[in-house]
Protein backbone atom coordinates (compact mmCIF):
# COMPACT_ATOMS: atom_id res chain seq x y z
CA UNK A 1 0.00 0.00 0.00
CA UNK A 2 1.25 3.59 -0.76
CA UNK A 3 1.94 5.38 1.87
CA UNK A 4 0.15 8.78 2.71
CA UNK A 5 1.89 11.40 0.54
CA UNK A 6 2.65 13.92 3.23
CA UNK A 7 4.81 10.80 4.90
CA UNK A 8 6.98 10.04 1.81
CA UNK A 9 9.52 13.27 0.94
CA UNK A 10 12.69 13.92 -0.79
CA UNK A 11 16.32 15.69 -0.86
CA UNK A 12 19.80 15.78 -1.85
CA UNK A 13 22.99 15.74 0.16
CA UNK A 14 24.64 18.96 0.21
CA UNK A 15 28.32 19.86 0.43
CA UNK A 16 27.92 21.17 4.16
CA UNK A 17 25.74 18.08 5.06
CA UNK A 18 29.65 16.38 4.80
CA UNK A 19 32.40 16.03 6.57
CA UNK A 20 36.36 15.46 5.92
CA UNK A 21 35.86 11.83 5.65
CA UNK A 22 33.71 12.55 2.12
CA UNK A 23 30.46 11.61 3.80
CA UNK A 24 27.82 13.32 5.64
CA UNK A 25 28.50 14.07 8.82
CA UNK A 26 26.43 11.99 11.71
CA UNK A 27 24.47 14.58 13.79
CA UNK A 28 23.01 15.82 10.40
CA UNK A 29 20.72 12.90 9.78
CA UNK A 30 18.82 13.91 13.10
CA UNK A 31 18.43 17.47 11.74
CA UNK A 32 17.09 15.60 8.59
CA UNK A 33 14.73 13.53 10.74
CA UNK A 34 13.29 16.87 11.93
CA UNK A 35 12.97 18.83 9.16
CA UNK A 36 11.26 15.80 6.89
CA UNK A 37 8.47 15.75 10.49
CA UNK A 38 8.12 19.73 9.49
CA UNK A 39 7.52 19.28 5.81
CA UNK A 40 5.17 16.15 6.24
CA UNK A 41 3.19 18.78 8.82
CA UNK A 42 2.99 21.44 6.64
CA UNK A 43 1.93 18.95 3.50
CA UNK A 44 -1.03 17.74 5.86
CA UNK A 45 -1.84 21.15 6.34
CA UNK A 46 -0.77 22.29 10.01
CA UNK A 47 0.56 25.27 9.83
CA UNK A 48 4.38 25.97 11.69
CA UNK A 49 2.92 28.52 14.00
CA UNK A 50 0.23 25.96 15.65
CA UNK A 51 3.34 23.55 16.67
CA UNK A 52 6.57 25.42 16.57
CA UNK A 53 7.27 28.71 18.71
CA UNK A 54 7.40 32.20 16.95
CA UNK A 55 8.19 35.59 18.62
CA UNK A 56 5.90 37.06 20.49
CA UNK A 57 3.37 33.70 20.51
CA UNK A 58 3.46 31.55 23.51
CA UNK A 59 2.09 28.06 22.68
CA UNK A 60 -0.15 26.09 25.93
CA UNK A 61 1.81 23.09 24.63
CA UNK A 62 5.11 22.42 23.95
CA UNK A 63 6.98 19.19 22.26
CA UNK A 64 10.35 18.61 23.43
CA UNK A 65 12.61 15.67 21.94
CA UNK A 66 13.19 13.68 24.76
CA UNK A 67 15.19 10.51 23.14
CA UNK A 68 16.71 10.26 19.54
CA UNK A 69 18.82 7.76 17.92
CA UNK A 70 20.21 6.96 14.41
CA UNK A 71 22.09 3.92 12.61
CA UNK A 72 24.06 4.28 9.68
CA UNK A 73 24.11 1.56 6.75
CA UNK A 74 25.92 3.00 3.94
CA UNK A 75 27.57 6.36 3.34
CA UNK A 76 25.52 9.08 1.58
CA UNK A 77 27.94 11.78 -0.16
CA UNK A 78 27.29 14.90 -1.73
CA UNK A 79 24.93 15.17 -4.14
CA UNK A 80 22.72 11.76 -3.37
CA UNK A 81 19.30 12.06 -3.81
CA UNK A 82 17.49 10.38 -0.71
CA UNK A 83 13.64 9.20 -0.24
CA UNK A 84 12.59 9.46 3.51
CA UNK A 85 9.66 7.81 4.91
CA UNK A 86 7.68 8.68 8.03
CA UNK A 87 6.21 6.03 10.09
CA UNK A 88 4.50 8.53 13.41
CA UNK A 89 3.22 6.27 16.35
CA UNK A 90 1.09 7.57 19.02
CA UNK A 91 2.90 5.97 22.35
CA UNK A 92 0.22 7.34 25.06
CA UNK A 93 -2.51 10.71 24.95
CA UNK A 94 0.94 12.75 25.69
CA UNK A 95 3.89 11.26 23.32
CA UNK A 96 4.39 10.53 19.81
CA UNK A 97 7.47 8.95 18.28
CA UNK A 98 8.25 9.30 14.95
CA UNK A 99 10.56 6.87 12.94
CA UNK A 100 12.42 7.30 9.53
CA UNK A 101 13.70 5.12 6.96
CA UNK A 102 16.41 6.78 4.76
CA UNK A 103 16.59 5.39 0.74
CA UNK A 104 19.11 6.14 -2.10
CA UNK A 105 17.43 4.39 -5.16
CA UNK A 106 18.71 1.00 -4.64
CA UNK A 107 19.33 0.25 -0.59
CA UNK A 108 18.60 1.41 2.70
CA UNK A 109 20.76 3.90 3.83
CA UNK A 110 20.13 4.89 7.41
CA UNK A 111 16.94 4.81 9.77
CA UNK A 112 16.25 7.57 12.22
CA UNK A 113 14.08 8.06 15.51
CA UNK A 114 12.97 11.05 17.16
CA UNK A 115 10.35 10.80 20.56
CA UNK A 116 8.22 13.68 21.50
CA UNK A 117 6.51 14.71 25.16
CA UNK A 118 3.86 17.11 25.52
CA UNK A 119 3.63 19.74 28.05
CA UNK A 120 2.27 22.35 29.26
CA UNK A 121 3.97 25.88 29.21
CA UNK A 122 5.11 27.47 31.38
CA UNK A 123 4.96 24.76 34.31
CA UNK A 124 6.45 22.06 32.31
CA UNK A 125 4.04 19.60 33.50
CA UNK A 126 3.00 16.86 31.20
CA UNK A 127 -0.13 16.96 28.97
CA UNK A 128 -2.26 15.70 26.22
CA UNK A 129 -0.92 16.26 22.61
CA UNK A 130 -2.30 19.27 20.58
CA UNK A 131 -5.45 18.51 18.47
CA UNK A 132 -3.08 19.26 15.13
CA UNK A 133 -0.60 16.71 16.13
CA UNK A 134 -3.28 14.09 16.96
CA UNK A 135 -4.83 14.64 13.39
CA UNK A 136 -1.79 14.21 11.97
CA UNK A 137 -0.96 10.95 13.96
CA UNK A 138 -4.43 9.33 12.99
CA UNK A 139 -4.74 10.43 9.13
CA UNK A 140 -0.84 8.75 8.86
CA UNK A 141 -2.16 5.73 10.51
CA UNK A 142 -5.44 5.50 8.44
CA UNK A 143 -7.49 4.54 11.60
CA UNK A 144 -5.24 1.61 12.54
CA UNK A 145 -5.31 3.47 15.93
CA UNK A 146 -7.20 1.92 18.80
CA UNK A 147 -9.46 4.04 20.90
CA UNK A 148 -6.90 5.37 23.64
CA UNK B 1 12.61 39.70 -17.62
CA UNK B 2 11.92 36.31 -15.75
CA UNK B 3 14.95 34.60 -14.74
CA UNK B 4 16.56 31.37 -16.03
CA UNK B 5 14.48 29.01 -13.77
CA UNK B 6 17.59 27.49 -12.61
CA UNK B 7 17.91 30.98 -10.70
CA UNK B 8 14.99 31.10 -8.52
CA UNK B 9 14.60 28.59 -6.02
CA UNK B 10 12.37 28.22 -3.08
CA UNK B 11 13.00 26.76 0.02
CA UNK B 12 11.04 27.25 3.72
CA UNK B 13 12.57 27.95 7.15
CA UNK B 14 12.62 25.38 9.80
CA UNK B 15 12.81 25.16 13.34
CA UNK B 16 16.61 23.85 13.40
CA UNK B 17 17.60 27.54 11.76
CA UNK B 18 16.30 29.34 14.49
CA UNK B 19 17.93 30.31 17.60
CA UNK B 20 16.43 31.85 21.11
CA UNK B 21 15.75 35.04 19.81
CA UNK B 22 13.19 32.89 17.72
CA UNK B 23 14.49 33.78 14.24
CA UNK B 24 17.03 32.70 11.58
CA UNK B 25 20.15 32.66 13.22
CA UNK B 26 22.22 34.41 11.27
CA UNK B 27 24.91 31.63 9.70
CA UNK B 28 22.14 29.66 8.49
CA UNK B 29 21.71 32.44 5.40
CA UNK B 30 25.32 31.51 4.73
CA UNK B 31 24.61 27.69 4.46
CA UNK B 32 21.37 28.34 2.53
CA UNK B 33 23.65 30.49 -0.10
CA UNK B 34 25.61 27.39 -0.52
CA UNK B 35 22.66 24.93 -0.45
CA UNK B 36 21.00 26.96 -3.12
CA UNK B 37 24.19 27.89 -5.81
CA UNK B 38 24.41 23.98 -5.08
CA UNK B 39 20.62 23.29 -6.63
CA UNK B 40 21.03 25.90 -8.83
CA UNK B 41 23.93 23.80 -10.98
CA UNK B 42 21.92 20.65 -10.29
CA UNK B 43 18.64 22.02 -11.89
CA UNK B 44 20.88 23.66 -14.77
CA UNK B 45 22.20 19.71 -15.63
CA UNK B 46 25.38 19.76 -13.84
CA UNK B 47 26.02 16.78 -11.54
CA UNK B 48 27.75 17.08 -8.27
CA UNK B 49 30.15 14.98 -8.63
CA UNK B 50 31.55 18.06 -11.16
CA UNK B 51 32.48 20.71 -8.80
CA UNK B 52 32.35 18.59 -5.26
CA UNK B 53 34.83 16.17 -4.20
CA UNK B 54 33.65 12.95 -3.08
CA UNK B 55 35.25 10.00 -1.73
CA UNK B 56 37.72 8.39 -3.58
CA UNK B 57 37.79 11.35 -6.59
CA UNK B 58 40.00 14.03 -6.48
CA UNK B 59 39.16 16.98 -9.02
CA UNK B 60 41.83 18.74 -10.53
CA UNK B 61 39.81 21.95 -9.83
CA UNK B 62 38.43 23.07 -6.11
CA UNK B 63 36.51 26.31 -5.75
CA UNK B 64 37.14 27.24 -2.43
CA UNK B 65 35.24 30.44 -0.66
CA UNK B 66 37.33 33.35 -0.47
CA UNK B 67 34.68 35.92 0.90
CA UNK B 68 31.21 35.83 2.05
CA UNK B 69 29.09 38.84 3.19
CA UNK B 70 25.13 38.86 4.05
CA UNK B 71 22.50 41.51 4.99
CA UNK B 72 20.15 40.82 7.06
CA UNK B 73 16.80 43.26 6.31
CA UNK B 74 13.67 41.47 8.67
CA UNK B 75 13.49 38.55 10.97
CA UNK B 76 12.78 35.22 9.52
CA UNK B 77 10.54 33.10 11.94
CA UNK B 78 10.16 28.88 11.51
CA UNK B 79 7.91 28.21 8.80
CA UNK B 80 8.59 31.64 6.54
CA UNK B 81 8.38 30.37 2.84
CA UNK B 82 11.31 32.27 0.91
CA UNK B 83 12.22 32.70 -2.73
CA UNK B 84 16.02 33.00 -3.29
CA UNK B 85 17.47 34.35 -6.55
CA UNK B 86 20.44 33.92 -7.81
CA UNK B 87 22.76 36.15 -9.93
CA UNK B 88 26.45 34.74 -10.79
CA UNK B 89 28.65 37.23 -12.34
CA UNK B 90 32.40 35.84 -13.33
CA UNK B 91 35.21 38.22 -12.14
CA UNK B 92 37.69 37.24 -14.14
CA UNK B 93 38.95 33.67 -15.98
CA UNK B 94 39.46 31.73 -12.41
CA UNK B 95 36.84 33.19 -9.89
CA UNK B 96 33.08 33.72 -9.85
CA UNK B 97 30.76 35.44 -7.15
CA UNK B 98 27.09 34.35 -6.62
CA UNK B 99 24.66 37.08 -5.42
CA UNK B 100 21.53 36.23 -3.67
CA UNK B 101 18.69 37.94 -2.32
CA UNK B 102 15.97 36.68 -0.05
CA UNK B 103 12.60 37.48 -0.39
CA UNK B 104 8.87 36.16 1.61
CA UNK B 105 5.90 36.99 -0.12
CA UNK B 106 6.00 40.46 0.50
CA UNK B 107 9.57 41.93 1.40
CA UNK B 108 12.94 41.42 1.03
CA UNK B 109 14.39 39.80 3.64
CA UNK B 110 18.29 39.56 3.03
CA UNK B 111 20.93 39.42 0.75
CA UNK B 112 23.99 37.58 0.25
CA UNK B 113 27.08 37.05 -1.71
CA UNK B 114 29.78 34.34 -1.96
CA UNK B 115 33.32 34.37 -3.40
CA UNK B 116 34.76 31.40 -5.11
CA UNK B 117 38.44 31.14 -6.64
CA UNK B 118 39.65 28.21 -8.72
CA UNK B 119 43.15 26.35 -7.76
CA UNK B 120 44.63 23.33 -8.91
CA UNK B 121 45.03 20.47 -6.46
CA UNK B 122 47.62 19.67 -5.13
CA UNK B 123 49.56 22.70 -6.07
CA UNK B 124 46.58 25.36 -4.85
CA UNK B 125 48.17 27.34 -7.54
CA UNK B 126 45.50 29.26 -9.21
CA UNK B 127 43.93 28.56 -12.49
CA UNK B 128 41.16 28.79 -14.89
CA UNK B 129 37.66 27.86 -13.67
CA UNK B 130 35.74 24.70 -14.69
CA UNK B 131 34.11 23.78 -17.80
CA UNK B 132 30.66 23.17 -16.16
CA UNK B 133 31.01 26.18 -14.01
CA UNK B 134 31.62 28.23 -17.44
CA UNK B 135 28.80 26.99 -19.15
CA UNK B 136 26.39 28.16 -16.05
CA UNK B 137 27.88 31.18 -15.62
CA UNK B 138 27.24 31.73 -19.72
CA UNK B 139 23.57 30.79 -19.82
CA UNK B 140 22.67 32.63 -16.44
CA UNK B 141 23.82 35.47 -18.57
CA UNK B 142 22.28 34.92 -21.55
CA UNK B 143 24.85 35.75 -23.61
CA UNK B 144 25.28 39.03 -21.42
CA UNK B 145 29.41 38.35 -20.99
CA UNK B 146 31.76 39.43 -22.92
CA UNK B 147 34.57 37.80 -25.04
CA UNK B 148 37.01 36.89 -22.23
CA UNK C 1 50.46 46.60 23.76
CA UNK C 2 48.56 43.15 24.78
CA UNK C 3 44.92 43.21 24.29
CA UNK C 4 42.60 42.51 27.26
CA UNK C 5 42.37 39.03 28.15
CA UNK C 6 39.04 39.13 27.07
CA UNK C 7 39.80 39.73 23.55
CA UNK C 8 42.05 36.91 23.06
CA UNK C 9 40.60 33.23 22.44
CA UNK C 10 42.10 29.97 21.13
CA UNK C 11 39.55 27.31 19.76
CA UNK C 12 40.20 23.41 17.59
CA UNK C 13 38.82 22.96 14.46
CA UNK C 14 36.88 20.22 14.79
CA UNK C 15 35.81 16.86 12.48
CA UNK C 16 32.03 18.61 12.13
CA UNK C 17 33.32 21.91 11.38
CA UNK C 18 35.21 20.43 7.92
CA UNK C 19 33.25 19.55 4.43
CA UNK C 20 34.16 16.74 1.90
CA UNK C 21 37.08 19.28 0.46
CA UNK C 22 38.97 18.37 4.07
CA UNK C 23 38.71 21.85 5.41
CA UNK C 24 36.87 24.20 7.44
CA UNK C 25 33.03 24.34 5.79
CA UNK C 26 33.28 28.31 5.40
CA UNK C 27 29.59 29.38 7.11
CA UNK C 28 31.32 27.85 10.41
CA UNK C 29 33.76 30.74 10.27
CA UNK C 30 30.93 32.80 11.22
CA UNK C 31 29.58 30.81 14.16
CA UNK C 32 33.19 30.82 15.57
CA UNK C 33 33.18 34.81 15.52
CA UNK C 34 29.49 34.81 17.30
CA UNK C 35 30.61 32.07 20.00
CA UNK C 36 33.85 34.37 20.18
CA UNK C 37 31.54 37.43 20.85
CA UNK C 38 29.72 35.78 23.93
CA UNK C 39 33.02 33.75 25.12
CA UNK C 40 34.91 37.39 25.33
CA UNK C 41 31.35 38.70 27.19
CA UNK C 42 31.74 35.94 29.49
CA UNK C 43 35.32 36.22 30.39
CA UNK C 44 34.85 40.19 30.84
CA UNK C 45 32.34 38.88 33.13
CA UNK C 46 28.74 39.63 31.22
CA UNK C 47 26.25 36.68 31.91
CA UNK C 48 24.54 35.25 29.19
CA UNK C 49 21.07 36.21 30.80
CA UNK C 50 21.75 39.44 30.51
CA UNK C 51 22.26 39.57 26.54
CA UNK C 52 20.52 36.64 25.41
CA UNK C 53 17.06 35.81 25.35
CA UNK C 54 16.31 32.47 27.33
CA UNK C 55 12.32 30.99 28.41
CA UNK C 56 10.54 33.27 30.21
CA UNK C 57 12.50 35.85 30.05
CA UNK C 58 11.94 38.98 27.50
CA UNK C 59 14.75 41.51 27.18
CA UNK C 60 13.96 44.65 26.61
CA UNK C 61 17.10 44.97 24.00
CA UNK C 62 17.44 42.73 21.39
CA UNK C 63 20.71 42.89 19.74
CA UNK C 64 20.30 41.78 15.77
CA UNK C 65 22.96 40.96 13.51
CA UNK C 66 22.46 43.26 10.33
CA UNK C 67 25.63 42.19 8.40
CA UNK C 68 28.25 40.17 8.62
CA UNK C 69 31.26 39.29 6.68
CA UNK C 70 34.45 36.89 5.99
CA UNK C 71 37.62 36.58 4.64
CA UNK C 72 39.61 32.89 3.99
CA UNK C 73 43.14 33.50 3.62
CA UNK C 74 44.13 29.61 4.08
CA UNK C 75 43.19 26.28 4.45
CA UNK C 76 41.77 25.09 8.00
CA UNK C 77 41.98 21.37 8.75
CA UNK C 78 40.72 19.30 11.26
CA UNK C 79 43.03 19.85 14.77
CA UNK C 80 44.32 23.01 13.66
CA UNK C 81 44.65 25.15 16.95
CA UNK C 82 43.61 28.97 16.01
CA UNK C 83 43.75 32.30 18.12
CA UNK C 84 41.03 34.91 17.85
CA UNK C 85 41.60 38.41 18.16
CA UNK C 86 38.71 40.30 18.59
CA UNK C 87 38.03 44.35 18.38
CA UNK C 88 34.69 45.46 19.00
CA UNK C 89 33.89 48.95 18.17
CA UNK C 90 30.99 51.13 18.93
CA UNK C 91 29.40 52.60 15.69
CA UNK C 92 27.01 54.88 17.30
CA UNK C 93 24.74 54.83 20.49
CA UNK C 94 22.56 52.13 18.98
CA UNK C 95 24.94 49.73 17.16
CA UNK C 96 28.24 48.31 17.04
CA UNK C 97 30.49 45.77 15.27
CA UNK C 98 33.07 43.04 16.21
CA UNK C 99 36.25 42.62 14.15
CA UNK C 100 37.60 38.82 14.67
CA UNK C 101 41.48 37.94 13.01
CA UNK C 102 41.77 34.29 12.79
CA UNK C 103 45.80 33.19 12.98
CA UNK C 104 47.22 29.63 13.38
CA UNK C 105 50.65 29.96 15.02
CA UNK C 106 52.45 31.07 11.74
CA UNK C 107 49.79 32.96 9.94
CA UNK C 108 46.72 34.78 9.44
CA UNK C 109 44.55 32.23 8.23
CA UNK C 110 41.05 34.05 8.22
CA UNK C 111 39.28 37.72 9.26
CA UNK C 112 35.26 38.26 9.87
CA UNK C 113 32.84 40.95 11.12
CA UNK C 114 29.96 41.03 12.59
CA UNK C 115 27.91 43.96 12.87
CA UNK C 116 25.08 44.73 15.46
CA UNK C 117 21.82 46.78 15.95
CA UNK C 118 20.21 47.50 19.31
CA UNK C 119 16.45 47.44 19.27
CA UNK C 120 13.55 47.62 21.51
CA UNK C 121 10.87 44.57 22.04
CA UNK C 122 8.48 44.47 20.97
CA UNK C 123 8.15 47.32 18.87
CA UNK C 124 11.63 46.54 16.90
CA UNK C 125 12.32 50.04 17.09
CA UNK C 126 16.03 51.66 17.33
CA UNK C 127 17.06 52.03 20.79
CA UNK C 128 20.30 52.77 22.85
CA UNK C 129 22.89 49.89 23.61
CA UNK C 130 22.33 47.88 26.56
CA UNK C 131 24.43 48.83 29.87
CA UNK C 132 27.04 45.64 29.80
CA UNK C 133 27.65 46.16 26.12
CA UNK C 134 28.75 49.52 26.61
CA UNK C 135 30.66 48.59 29.58
CA UNK C 136 32.43 45.67 27.51
CA UNK C 137 32.93 48.26 24.31
CA UNK C 138 34.17 50.62 26.57
CA UNK C 139 36.51 48.39 28.64
CA UNK C 140 37.68 46.76 25.66
CA UNK C 141 38.87 50.34 24.11
CA UNK C 142 41.01 51.13 27.18
CA UNK C 143 39.19 54.75 27.65
CA UNK C 144 39.55 55.51 24.24
CA UNK C 145 35.50 56.10 23.95
CA UNK C 146 34.74 59.78 24.42
CA UNK C 147 31.86 60.22 27.05
CA UNK C 148 28.58 59.43 25.03
CA UNK D 1 37.37 7.12 41.85
CA UNK D 2 38.22 10.46 39.80
CA UNK D 3 37.83 9.74 36.19
CA UNK D 4 40.95 10.18 34.23
CA UNK D 5 41.45 14.05 33.40
CA UNK D 6 41.10 13.46 29.37
CA UNK D 7 37.66 11.92 30.16
CA UNK D 8 35.75 14.79 31.96
CA UNK D 9 35.18 17.83 29.66
CA UNK D 10 33.44 21.31 30.26
CA UNK D 11 31.72 23.40 27.87
CA UNK D 12 29.23 26.07 27.52
CA UNK D 13 25.61 26.56 25.33
CA UNK D 14 25.86 29.38 23.11
CA UNK D 15 23.39 31.31 21.23
CA UNK D 16 23.73 29.23 18.24
CA UNK D 17 23.18 25.97 20.15
CA UNK D 18 19.64 27.00 20.97
CA UNK D 19 16.61 27.46 18.45
CA UNK D 20 13.03 29.13 19.52
CA UNK D 21 11.94 27.24 21.79
CA UNK D 22 14.79 29.01 24.01
CA UNK D 23 16.97 25.35 24.49
CA UNK D 24 19.32 23.56 22.78
CA UNK D 25 18.88 22.14 19.53
CA UNK D 26 18.18 18.30 19.98
CA UNK D 27 20.97 17.40 17.19
CA UNK D 28 23.92 19.51 18.87
CA UNK D 29 24.10 17.12 21.90
CA UNK D 30 25.23 14.70 18.98
CA UNK D 31 27.87 17.27 18.12
CA UNK D 32 28.98 18.28 21.52
CA UNK D 33 29.13 14.03 21.83
CA UNK D 34 31.57 14.19 18.76
CA UNK D 35 33.79 17.46 19.71
CA UNK D 36 34.23 15.48 23.37
CA UNK D 37 35.40 12.51 21.88
CA UNK D 38 38.05 14.62 19.67
CA UNK D 39 38.78 16.80 22.54
CA UNK D 40 39.88 13.68 24.99
CA UNK D 41 42.32 12.05 22.18
CA UNK D 42 43.64 15.51 21.98
CA UNK D 43 44.14 15.77 25.76
CA UNK D 44 45.16 11.96 25.70
CA UNK D 45 48.07 12.84 23.61
CA UNK D 46 46.72 11.52 19.97
CA UNK D 47 46.99 14.01 17.04
CA UNK D 48 43.99 14.75 15.32
CA UNK D 49 45.75 13.33 11.94
CA UNK D 50 46.12 10.08 13.29
CA UNK D 51 42.67 9.21 13.34
CA UNK D 52 40.46 12.20 11.21
CA UNK D 53 41.32 12.36 7.77
CA UNK D 54 42.55 15.60 6.31
CA UNK D 55 43.31 16.34 2.79
CA UNK D 56 46.07 14.72 1.22
CA UNK D 57 46.40 12.34 3.98
CA UNK D 58 44.55 9.31 3.32
CA UNK D 59 44.33 7.00 6.62
CA UNK D 60 44.54 3.04 6.15
CA UNK D 61 41.75 2.94 8.38
CA UNK D 62 38.46 4.79 9.03
CA UNK D 63 36.19 5.01 12.18
CA UNK D 64 33.03 5.43 10.79
CA UNK D 65 29.83 6.40 13.08
CA UNK D 66 27.12 3.03 12.66
CA UNK D 67 24.78 4.05 15.45
CA UNK D 68 24.33 7.03 18.05
CA UNK D 69 21.38 7.91 20.27
CA UNK D 70 20.41 10.73 22.87
CA UNK D 71 18.27 11.30 26.16
CA UNK D 72 17.19 14.86 26.92
CA UNK D 73 16.54 15.17 31.30
CA UNK D 74 16.19 18.43 31.25
CA UNK D 75 16.17 21.52 29.09
CA UNK D 76 19.46 23.85 28.48
CA UNK D 77 19.74 27.27 27.71
CA UNK D 78 21.93 29.67 26.54
CA UNK D 79 25.10 30.32 29.03
CA UNK D 80 24.80 26.74 31.02
CA UNK D 81 28.13 25.62 31.67
CA UNK D 82 27.83 21.57 31.59
CA UNK D 83 30.47 19.36 32.27
CA UNK D 84 30.74 16.09 30.35
CA UNK D 85 32.25 12.92 31.41
CA UNK D 86 33.36 10.15 28.49
CA UNK D 87 32.90 6.21 29.32
CA UNK D 88 34.88 4.56 26.28
CA UNK D 89 34.58 0.76 25.92
CA UNK D 90 35.93 -1.34 23.59
CA UNK D 91 33.11 -3.84 21.81
CA UNK D 92 35.24 -6.26 20.47
CA UNK D 93 38.61 -6.24 18.29
CA UNK D 94 37.05 -3.61 15.40
CA UNK D 95 34.32 -1.58 17.21
CA UNK D 96 33.72 0.49 20.16
CA UNK D 97 31.47 2.51 21.93
CA UNK D 98 31.55 6.17 24.00
CA UNK D 99 28.64 6.60 26.26
CA UNK D 100 28.38 10.68 27.45
CA UNK D 101 27.11 11.86 30.51
CA UNK D 102 26.37 15.66 30.43
CA UNK D 103 25.72 17.28 34.23
CA UNK D 104 25.13 20.77 34.88
CA UNK D 105 26.37 21.49 38.61
CA UNK D 106 23.15 20.08 40.13
CA UNK D 107 21.79 18.13 37.44
CA UNK D 108 21.93 15.09 35.05
CA UNK D 109 20.78 16.90 31.89
CA UNK D 110 21.43 14.60 29.21
CA UNK D 111 23.20 11.43 28.18
CA UNK D 112 24.64 10.62 24.31
CA UNK D 113 26.18 7.13 22.85
CA UNK D 114 28.12 7.02 19.82
CA UNK D 115 29.27 3.28 18.06
CA UNK D 116 32.37 3.27 15.76
CA UNK D 117 33.22 0.84 13.09
CA UNK D 118 36.67 0.56 12.24
CA UNK D 119 36.96 -0.04 8.43
CA UNK D 120 40.07 -0.28 5.91
CA UNK D 121 40.29 2.00 3.12
CA UNK D 122 39.38 1.73 0.07
CA UNK D 123 37.72 -1.87 0.69
CA UNK D 124 35.21 -0.40 3.65
CA UNK D 125 35.77 -4.14 4.95
CA UNK D 126 35.88 -3.98 8.67
CA UNK D 127 39.43 -4.53 10.34
CA UNK D 128 40.98 -4.00 13.57
CA UNK D 129 41.12 -0.85 15.51
CA UNK D 130 44.01 1.80 14.72
CA UNK D 131 46.73 1.73 17.63
CA UNK D 132 46.38 5.01 18.87
CA UNK D 133 42.43 4.19 19.54
CA UNK D 134 43.51 1.38 21.53
CA UNK D 135 45.98 3.15 24.04
CA UNK D 136 43.09 5.53 24.58
CA UNK D 137 40.18 2.79 25.39
CA UNK D 138 43.46 0.63 27.50
CA UNK D 139 44.34 4.15 29.47
CA UNK D 140 40.36 5.04 29.83
CA UNK D 141 39.60 1.64 31.05
CA UNK D 142 42.97 1.53 34.09
CA UNK D 143 43.72 -1.69 32.70
CA UNK D 144 40.56 -3.51 33.47
CA UNK D 145 41.18 -4.46 29.33
CA UNK D 146 42.10 -7.84 29.08
CA UNK D 147 45.04 -8.79 26.44
CA UNK D 148 43.44 -8.94 22.89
Amino acid sequence: MAPQPWLALTRTVRFGDTDAAGVMHFPQLLRWCHEAYEESLECFGVAAAEVFPTPGSVLEVALPIVHCSADYFRPLVCGDAITIRLEPVRLDLGSFEVRYSFTSPDHAVAQGLTRHLAIENPSRRRCGLPTAINRWLEASNLGGIQPV
